[in-house]
């Protein structure tokens, strides 16, 4: 028996206690968007620095203008071993609507839907489930071995979910403390539930809201309609025009650096056999609304978007309200891919919106952060290793593929740091993160540690 | 000295109280809209049943199905002296956005503004101030004559802001208990600070919701933007598409029954000299927003809107949230002038919404009520003889108006009962009801008590 087999004897024998772990940090409220859960990403940062000491680790909370970083260092693998930067987040997203969750996203469960177990809460996936599948791993190599095959720096932040301001300040501070050879990014999905992945693309992303003022106070719509500006017509219309009728962005220069996929890129993909037909009916849909001309599987991964997040103006309450209100806004993020420039589209977006404010209007923006798209090479070493040993876990060959999401980390390691990241996570596509009535499968977290304990000795080779 | 004149001087020296039992009134929170105000509307019902009864009126709540009536009886003027029907409403619009608010809206106070004294508080204007100022005129002819000069019955209702559900059924049940010469309705401007007026034509009102339905779930924009339907696009785009670019309502048969303004009523505006600049510039605006080749005053009186009161979708709160949300909502409302019938347009309305739907999403509707527009005779006895009283009250000829509102109950009263009203009111344009920080000159209040001491008799002769 193999010390590897030993670790996934140990993991599957404790794996009640390290459920027990994961849940005392899912009941922390730590949504970071929301300043009145300040105290919780901090009381979050500080039970994962006390489980990374726990088991070796030289770990610290560590101040930022925002939410705290843990960093944890390990480094009982020997001058020889590589170093491998782990990253995750214990920040989450806010909960909103409450009304919609069927349990409290705060008091995690497992339960069991059409005889899967599932690990039901705010956060199980994206990024605390995520997270603890590696810090896991890491527990049972040393309670089996008394070292982990490779030095470790883990890094995790508290600020994922609300545009990571202290990011690149931190990297850019403490730059030689965190060098590694390779980064491992766990914030991904694996192709289905039987089949592992490892992500290679990303879309980037730029958010910015946008604020329409008109009157100097809510009027009476009987009085002051139509004479008066109504601000939620001005933003309909900004929005609107935002597609034309083929789904495409109509800000001028938004194609700038999109490029098509290329024949190579696209005979990949068809290899993957994307189920179309799932993945819409899986969220009740089935059109896909976007861009004409391309396939879903391409307009998730491969093309850029315009989505409205959030509007809001007037009267929102039940029943009827007369009301001409005196402002109104939105929520709009852009998935970036190839070169767009988030820098760039921001200016664009804002000189669209300006010229489409009416007299008797003014508009403002804030911008919520942006970051281009992302893309790693596919056939380094670390790539390879951890390929093989995700396979072995999971008994099929682990798929490259890309996702329409951003992880902007990716980029920052990147440019900063110089260094490459090995995206591999193990969430599906239906754990309705950033959505009411999150889960992370049992399989998934149960799966996601032996991974990761197969991984880890694999980089070592 | 006559004994009007004897009123009017008990009506000056004791202001005071008549201050603070409208005060009393003010402090109630009786929203109708909202349900957890329920309780609140009865106190409020309660309090102006007992203020009714302490002058000599026979009154009652009374139950509906909703929020209930208060009815008072008086018939000490003997059965040859007229009945009038005197009518207000209870209830009040919602609050929010509370921190509009620059003191508690149900802790009024009187404050001087540029030198002028205002009641400050939610109701002050709508409708509780005016109602009063009926309540106080009657208590002071009761103690200085013993007696009225017409016999009255006092109507007022606790649903007026939360579309009158149980107004038809509660006139139908006891018209020939409500039956009467003319109604007296107090709920109207005046034309500006020192010019009373009667409004002859007000607009109607249909009051919808739209509800956009996409995905089963709130969905993360990175997996599946733009391949899942975003019903703010499907919304925005609806709302778009309500005007054309002249400001033109685009619903197919949505003009029907609308009349150009005769050359006469035009000439008669035109004497008005309305100061269009002073109208829109006292709520920081600059240029009519409506239909083109209609002036300001022909755009809010005589010409029918569609405006979107409210539009909620998506997140929110504080900060960005990377989400397609399941569903947008939007609360929509039309003025209707002339022969405009509400079924029918909500009818069309439905219809223009549902051609805009694309696959993947559903529609749904709640209609938040509706009514025709009214026209009442501007050259009645009781016009006159009320035009008289006010003009003697104010120094200055009572002006004919229009008026850009509702107020369904003309509608009811004249369907139901038979009867014509005689629209008069103290209300500002700058009175903000509905909105934050309403108030009502302490100059119309107590000018408003005055008129009606002076209008009872006039009615008598």
């Amino acid at each position: 028996m193999t010390q590897t087999d030993k670790v996934l004897e140990l993991i599957d024998a404790d794996l009640d206690k390290s459920l027990d772990r994961l849940f005392a940090l899912l009941r922390i409220k730590s949504i970071s968007t929301d300043p009145q859960y300040k105290n919780d990403c901090r009381e979050a940062a500080e039970l994962c620095a006390g489980l990374l000491n726990e088991i070796g680790f030289e770990a610290k909370v560590r101040e930022t203008i925002g939410h705290p970083m843990v960093v944890g260092h390990y480094s009982g693998a020997g001058e020889g071993a590589p170093r491998v930067l782990f990253y995750g987040h214990y920040d989450v997203q806010p909960v909103d609507p409450v009304s919609l969750w069927k349990r409290d996203p705060f008091d995690p469960e497992i339960v069991e839907v059409n005889g899967e177990k599932q690990i039901f809460g705010r956060g199980t996936d994206d990024d605390k489930g995520q997270l603890m599948t590696f810090v896991e791993a890491a527990r049972a190599w040393m309670a089996v071995a008394g070292r982990l095959p490779v030095n470790v720096t883990v890094l995790l932040e508290g600020e994922e979910e609300s545009a990571s301001p202290s990011m690149i300040p931190f990297l850019s501070e403490h730059k030689a403390e965190l060098q590694a050879d390779i980064a491992l990014v766990c914030d991904t999905n694996m192709w289905d539930r039987k089949t592992p992945a490892i992500t290679t693309m990303l879309r980037g992303l730029l958010y910015e809201e946008v604020f329409i003022d008109a009157a100097s106070r809510d009027l009476h719509s009987g009085y002051y309609g139509s004479a008066a500006r109504n601000p939620i017509h001005v933003l309909a219309r900004i929005l609107d025009d935002l597609h034309d009728d083929d789904g495409r962005v109509t800000i001028p220069h938004f194609y700038d650096g999109v490029a098509e996929v290329s024949p190579e890129q696209k005979a990949q993909w068809a290899t993957l056999n994307f189920d179309e037909k799932a993945f819409l009916g899986d969220i009740g849909l089935k059109v896909p609304a976007g861009e004409k001309g391309y396939s879903t599987l391409e307009q998730v991964w491969a093309r850029p978007t315009a989505e409205v997040n959030g509007i809001v103006g007037g009267y929102t309450g039940e029943g009827a309200k007369t009301v001409i209100p005196a402002k109104a806004s939105a929520k709009v993020s852009f998935r970036l891919v190839g070169d767009q420039d988030p820098a760039e589209i921001s200016k664009n977006f804002h000189a669209f919106v300006e010229t489409r404010v009416p007299a008797d209007c003014k508009v403002s923006f804030a911008n919520h952060g942006g970051d281009r798209a992302v893309h790693q090479p596919s056939d380094s070493r670390w790539v390879k290793q951890a390929q093989r040993a995700l396979s072995q876990e999971w008994g099929r060959e682990a798929v490259l593929i890309a996702m329409g999401g951003s992880i902007p980390i990716v980029t920052q390691f990147k440019r900063i740091l110089g260094m490459d990241s090995v995206m591999v996570g193990f969430g599906l596509e239906d754990d309705c993160i950033h959505s009411p009535n999150e889960k992370y499968n049992l399989s998934s977290f149960h799966g996601g540690i032996r991974s990761w304990a197969r991984i880890l000795p694999a980089i070592a080779e």
